[in-house]
């Protein structure tokens, strides 16, 4: 049997939100990879070898998973959300570009729900119109290029995703984004924090701008920022379908 | 019983991408709304009625789901893809929002894959980076929004998604976008034209901006462009996770 490399989303958490086909790759798996609570999240069995590792070692595990397949294993890449946001795919990518040899390797990515679609959904419609996501750390990239990016869709007026929004070790880059906002936005604009969505500790709080402080955010959370013409309804948060022209606010 | 309302997300159109809550969902409701090809993917059961109905009456429609969740129903609205992505959800809080008496209904979003997750999944990883989604539908926004969007996407650096790219009764807006895009990025940027994905009629096929014409899409086509380092290996289309500052081409 030859060997096939599928990189697959699991979702936020909760296994009600793993699609079929991605449960059914697990079922076929050798080896499943990936960043360790990730690995966690898969039931272990007789003939199915789990590969826990490490964060920020992508482009190794991509390798790693990449020879497996190459020997003939049914290899599982396992990413939280989905697997082309911010996650494994690409990393796969960049380790095949190195390896023309793997180009005719049997690989494919298995969509998941991504935490922003995730959160959204728990929060009602705040991505209901047009939206962006921006990944925040600057591990791959400088804070100039995340802050100008920002404040174009500002002034685009999308709704914004924001994931990896704040961590222990450069807690000034959100600070500085919720700046940029306070510069481009009214200050009634809404700002959803939800954490750990799907999962036991999730939490969702919804603030305005003016109210938002950057201790609301942290790794487990993404933060997603409402349009000009995001607005409360009952319980819920949500972004009209209709825009007029000229808004940017 | 008190009734509730769930809006759905069916994926893309394969089975397979459809998640166990909402497959639950689907199982449990008495009462299924929507756009009659959606409708359609739900089989039929006693006890549970199937309410088809034709497209632009959104608002109609998520109030009928509102009245029959209020007399105790369990209705599900179904949504192809994710209900929070220019689909059902922001409809009904449209609705809901006139009708403060329904507030305390029990209501849930149910997230599904999108069509550009979908997408970017078989294409490869091209949403790999900072991205946008923006619908090309103007229905419901004034083209000048849409086309000063597209600009400042394109200024930011983004990866970008077009949903309903182009109808019969507006073929020009797309070639308008395009024209956009030549504008502000080399000739050399890839575009995916990805139809109907995970379904019988799926194709996809990749171009460079040079090569696209306003015909390779139509309304069940998701447009991917991608960024300035967006680019190919073997088979497949990826943006690599890393960005340098002041890349604008």
């Amino acid at each position: 049997m030859s060997g096939s490399l599928s990189i697959a989303g699991l979702g936020p958490g909760d296994p009600a939100l793993v699609t079929p086909e991605v449960q059914a790759a697990l079922d076929a798996a050798t080896d499943v990879i990936g960043y360790i609570p990730y690995v966690a999240r898969v039931a272990p069995r007789p003939g199915l070898t789990l590969h826990p590792s490490d964060n920020r070692v992508e482009v190794d595990r991509a390798r790693h998973a990449l020879e497996l397949a190459a020997k003939g294993a049914q290899v599982v890449v396992v990413s939280s959300g989905d697997p082309g946001v911010f996650a494994m795919a690409a990393a796969v990518f960049e380790a095949l570009e190195d390896a023309p040899q793997w180009y005719d390797l049997d690989i494919r990515v298995l969509p998941g729900i991504t935490a922003m679609l995730a959160a959204a959904a728990r929060a009602g419609a705040p991505l209901g119109h047009d939206f962006c996501a921006i990944n925040l750390s600057d591990n791959l990239k400088p804070r100039a290029v995340i802050e100008r990016r920002v404040r174009l869709a500002a002034e685009a007026d999308f709704a914004m995703a924001f994931y990896n929004p704040r961590s222990k070790s450069r807690p000034e880059g959100f600070a500085r984004v919720l700046q940029i906002l306070r510069e481009t936005c009214a200050p009634g604009r809404l700002i959803t924090f939800a954490r750990a969505v799907s999962t036991p500790e999730e939490r969702l709080t919804t603030v305005t701008l003016a109210e938002a402080t950057p201790e609301m955010a942290d790794m487990r959370t993404v933060v997603l920022v409402g349009n000009s013409a995001t607005r409360r309804v009952g319980p819920f948060v949500y972004t009209p379908r209709r825009a007029d022209a000229g808004v940017t606010g």
